[in-house]
């Protein structure tokens, strides 16, 4: 598209409703009303749960967001949709918590630091402090939050404290080792993403490489996923894996996995960032 | 979906045109105000060229299928669209060509069987003689016509001959490993599917997998194009890789080869038969 | 390697044993005794167990097969070793079984019938009728022992007494679908090959698409694995997997799982028959 | 292998030679005579070439070094080896080239920082200046050489006289952009190792992601290779790919192209530092 007005830019819609008549005809109307011009769309039906799943992105002059806006309230209602509408240069607040192991926090600074990631990093919260350096090299705040085994309450209380205060759109875990208490998890549906060291549902728990070299697998992999309460249960966004050989030790699959958490990880979090992300039930509709 | 009407079924729609306002709106009415119910919609637009392509699958009472007809004629003229509007029930009619290796040919007979690629073979045609077994076992008329050094006009006259009674909507090259006559490329625009055993643009040409050992190559790969006057230069629907290591002779390498071009040439057909692959100049958008 | 004498032809030794010092200059020193030149070597130490693995390919005058013999038996004795000296030209007997679903069937025979797989094949089971033309097209004998729900004893019984007069040194579950009877298990250990159509140790057990589905993982697999009493819990030779979507249903996913059982089955099998596959405890060392 | 002398650690030793009878027992005779204990071995007989190569890890007493290397000379001029030892401790001298794309060389410092390449960093040289904040934040010595258009030669001039000074072992071309003069290629025969962002032998030279879009291939790749004289036609290390649709742009290419990189660049860097990459002619024998 050759963008006519330059004016415009891009915005992105996203849509989750039941499936019914019409929906696209009505809301490609209201997108053309305020005279949008579709660039991207895709869609999908899960025919078994009878819902409707829609990501589109449009330029429009952002003179008349106030005006989509209300057609999209009318259309909302009338269709019992949930909807969201994003400007697209907006950029989310992401706070990022990690534990000892570096390799996905300097693999999203790194990538957030190109361009590639979309978002802003208020701040990086560890229980340890082996990644202050590497925060300071790239200007970001860290913070020593430290979880001792005999008070993890009070750490925690502390941890949701700094949340309030730093009000994030999402966190990610990026490798941090500590399970959250259920009454966190669900202050933040959808909004926490962790990476899993395992191809789940398989292996997971603790020390996943370790299980995987036990019963001799060829593949190993890593998840990325929404938080729930229940642990590595929740909707997975993102899973690839790597093949592993009888000569690689456990040492050797911490370190070929770690590659694969890192892509994991990384493209689970833009999929999020970019609004590629749906869900319904505990799984995800992943418009990648 | 849940179809509420047992008469309806599913029709597929594709759309070529030059990228302007409202046509997502435009068409989603035209279905709309048919009663469609869309259930698949993947839309691309590439600003750099102006163009839009679209495949949209909805459930339709055929008895309407006229109206939605003349209500996209009435579309297409005004937005100078390519349009196809098939019955997703609808098979094509496709002619097979194999020389000796008979990988693919085999590979895709046993899909066909198992009901994966919807369409129907009238005949396979080969310049030998070995594969008339399988194709006598799976029921298919199998026709040698033999293409001698020394007259090869005729026998690509011959060829033609046979292809003009068969009439097929699509002419398959399953290794067939002989250089049609420009004039029978041209014949069948992006009718012609043939799969060349190299990760094209590399080792286009003969013995590709002699190419690649002598250049030390670390991954082969294959590659399903439509097939046009310059030799393996058409526009790629479809391509895949394997690895190959320095233990792998040319001979490991045609081995393992052979599961590539059959993924890649499987694949590649049941896009096209799907109508999931849409041209523009020498490139394809496939709706994968 | 440039073959001097023209009556040497390859053959290969594969050796479990306890770790310990100094044997490869023994086992090189044999076959440098015996004129055997070694054309491939692949060893592995598991350091973890202290076991040590080899796998040797070298060309030897035939003549001098029985001398090497003696020798391997002296280091055998002394060394703890298990080892098979096996003709490179000699070929397993492997029976195939199956029950409905053809896709691996038919990937086998047109492997074996390429060249790919060295094995006779004496016959093909099943506990249907569905595949006899098939077999019948590539001359393989076919027979049919039907499994009734209410006398599996007996149809056990009936098989065993056919594999009793087939003498197969290998057994292929090709999508057998029946639990084989754990004293069925036992009688041929590391000899049963089964394909499961799932990345174990996720979805054991019956339908692993739906399991898949329900879960939404974005990748599905298989594995090919040697059967014993545990239900899909033997050494694991093989797995692969392949990537799905948010809009594949679960029939897309039996679609794409059947090219990935494909694969698995195949590489698998093929590693089996070149003496590839070495166990240990639950696991396999694969020399691929 | 339980280590019984604490004494003891691993040593390599990398052979090239051409093909003969006896090597493998000779060489293991010779390992075996000062107590060494193989821990890993791998082999390859290129028969075509009439060539040999072998890698062999194994644990030696440091004090009977002196005594192996004295075997191996013996040995070496008897069969005209080419054969390195290298105590696994050991650490080459590295020196990092970048331009103004920094995701390999931030990708390479996070994992040196990991303990994943046994390697030290005198320096990264570099024709711009963006990337000294992230030098310094590792600690390493960041020097900047421009590299004039009109004065390329001295540019080259003087960066010799840095190399001369810094004394590498290999030379790492992380994205540097540049093309090095012939006569410093020459200088340091596979010892400095490039990466090319597409698959070798499609699209070298400018610009390849480009050229990947124009003939709308649908995966792109990269190459990580020996430099020599001729541009992006050095021995191939390792190459990788990723795949590519109609709806990603060359900015798109270019974001997904990174990732391969990286993973390239790493592991070949990882397979040369282990000395697990022999060549002969213009193909490298991997033993990884």
């Amino acid at each position: 598209m050759t963008e006519t007005t330059p004016a415009r830019h891009d915005f992105r819609l996203s849509i989750v409703c039941p499936d019914q008549h019409g929906i696209v005809a009505r809301v490609a109307e209201a997108i053309a009303g305020t005279d949008g011009w579709i660039t991207e769309a895709a869609q999908h039906t899960d025919a078994e749960a009878g819902w409707f799943f829609m990501r589109w992105v449009f330029a429009l002059d952002p003179a008349r967001e106030g005006e989509l806006r209300d057609r999209l309230l009318h259309l909302g209602e009338d269709m019992r949709m949930d909807w969201v509408l994003a400007d697209s240069r907006s950029r989310q607040r992401v706070v990022l918590m990690v534990s000892r192991e570096g390799h996905c926090l300097s693999d999203l600074l790194a990538r957030w630091n190109a361009g590639e990631l979309p978002m802003d990093i208020p701040a990086i919260l560890s229980n340890h402090t082996d990644h202050e350096p590497l925060a300071r090299c790239y200007g970001i705040p860290f913070e020593h939050i430290p979880v001792p085994r005999d008070d993890r309450a009070s750490a925690f209380a502390q941890l949701q404290e700094r949340l309030d205060d730093l009000q994030p759109d999402t966190v990610v875990l990026a490798r941090y080792m500590q399970i959250l208490p259920p009454w966190m998890c669900e202050r933040y549906p959808q909004r926490i993403i962790n990476i899993h060291h395992s191809f789940l549902p398989s292996f997971s728990g603790a020390r996943p490489y370790h299980q995987a070299h036990t019963r001799g697998v060829k593949l190993i992999g890593a998840t990325s996923h929404y938080v729930t309460e229940e642990l590595d249960a929740g909707p997975i966004i993102e899973q690839d894996v790597t093949r592993v050989r009888h000569d690689d030790s456990v040492q050797d699959m911490i370190r070929k996995g770690r590659d694969v958490e890192r892509w994991v990880l990384a493209r689970g979090l833009r999929y999020h960032l970019e609004g590629r992300v749906l869900t319904h039930g505990n799984k995800t509709v992943v418009f990648d």
